[in-house]
C-alpha cells in the first residue's frame, strides 16, 4: 500500500535491534484518515470471504480494527492483556510473547464472544515473528472459530512469522512489507 | 443519547458494587456503528470549538476516540498504562487510580506529541470519579496545552467526578447519564 510505504519512509524510525517505530502515525498518535484507507484496503483484500468479526490485541490493533469492523459493517473483539474487572470469568486465554517489549501477556477474551463456526479476521499493526497473530489463531481454534485470514498493517518480512502462517495456509494480507532495514533511510520493501 | 441509552437497558448488565458491564458492545466486544453514531454525536457538540488533537487512554477509551478523531479530521493521541518499547524516554507522565480494577496506572504520552497551545479534546468510555479525565486533563496541563472539554460515552451521574470537572469550568459532554442503578432492569439515566 503506496501510502502506508511513503508514511512509514517519512515518519518511521529505525532503531538498533531492528526495531521500527511509528508512534507518530500508527500506535500512539494515530492519524484516523490512514487507518480508514487501510480498513478500505483490508475490505478490498478480504471483500469476497464471508466476515462475521474481526478479531485484535489490545491496545495498538483496536483503532485500526476499529475502522475496518466499520468497513466490514461487523463487531470488533479485541483480546485483553491481562484481566480485568470488565471481562466475566469463562474465557478462552492464551500466552503471548512479545519479543519488543520483553513480555509474556496472558492474553484472553469472553467465551461468549467469539464462537463456533463464525468467520474472524484477525487484525494487527505489526507481523514480525508471528507471536500475536498466532496467539490470535490460538483462541479462533479454541472456540471453534474459522480464521478467514489476518490483515496486517507493517509485517517485517525478513523475520519467519509472515512466511510460517502462509505455508500453514493463513491468508495473510500485509500493507506494507520490509524486506530490509538496517538504519535510519536504509528500508526497503518486498 | 437515545440510541446508547436503549442499548445500556439492553445489553449492559449491573453487577455489585455499581458496576456496569458493557462488553458486549463498548469495550471488549465493540459495535463499530453505533461508537460512529457517538463520534458523530461528540462532534456536533463540539463543532463550534478549536479541536487540533482528541486525547485519550488505553484501552477502552481507543475505538470510540479513533471515530472522534475521523470525524474532527485531527489525530488521535493515546495515553499508555506503560513503559513499552512503542514509546520514548520524554513523556509526559501522571498516575490514575482505577476503581473497578483496583489499580494505579503510571500513564504516560510522549512530550513531542502534546504541545504548547494545542486544542485537545479527551474522549473516554466511563466518568464515575473521574479519575483518568484528571489525569488526562493534567497531562495537558504539563503540554500548556489547552482542553476543550470531555466527551465520555457512559457518565455515572450520582458518583462526583463528572460535577467536580463541570465545576471546575469543563465542558463535558456524556452521551449517556446514569443517575441510578441498583439491579438489573433498574437503570435510570438523568
Amino acid at each position: 500500500m503506496k501510502i502506508l510505504e511513503e508514511r512509514i519512509k517519512k515518519d518511521g524510525v529505525v532503531l538498533e535491534g531492528e526495531v521500527l517505530k511509528v508512534g507518530s502515525f500508527l500506535n500512539h498518535q494515530i492519524d484516523p484518515k490512514l487507518l480508514k484507507a487501510m480498513a478500505e484496503e483490508w475490505h478490498e483484500s478480504f471483500k469476497n470471504e464471508k466476515v462475521d468479526k474481526i478479531l485484535t490485541i489490545e491496545a495498538s490493533g483496536i483503532a485500526m480494527a476499529s475502522f475496518a469492523a466499520y468497513e466490514f459493517g461487523v463487531p470488533l473483539l479485541f483480546a485483553k492483556k491481562s484481566k480485568t474487572a470488565n471481562i466475566g470469568d469463562d474465557v478462552f486465554s492464551t500466552d503471548v510473547k512479545s519479543y519488543t517489549h520483553g513480555t509474556v501477556n496472558h492474553v484472553q477474551v469472553e467465551k461468549r464472544f467469539l464462537n463456533k463456526g463464525e468467520n474472524v479476521l484477525i487484525i494487527d499493526d505489526f507481523l514480525a515473528r508471528g507471536e500475536a497473530l498466532k496467539g490470535l489463531i490460538d483462541l479462533c481454534n479454541q472456540a471453534g472459530a474459522h480464521v478467514v485470514g489476518c490483515g496486517v498493517s507493517i509485517e517485517k518480512a525478513f523475520q519467519p512469522g509472515g512466511r510460517e502462517l502462509r505455508e500453514k495456509g493463513y491468508k495473510v494480507e500485509s500493507l506494507a512489507r520490509i524486506k530490509s532495514m538496517n538504519g535510519q533511510n536504509s528500508i526497503e520493501f518486498c
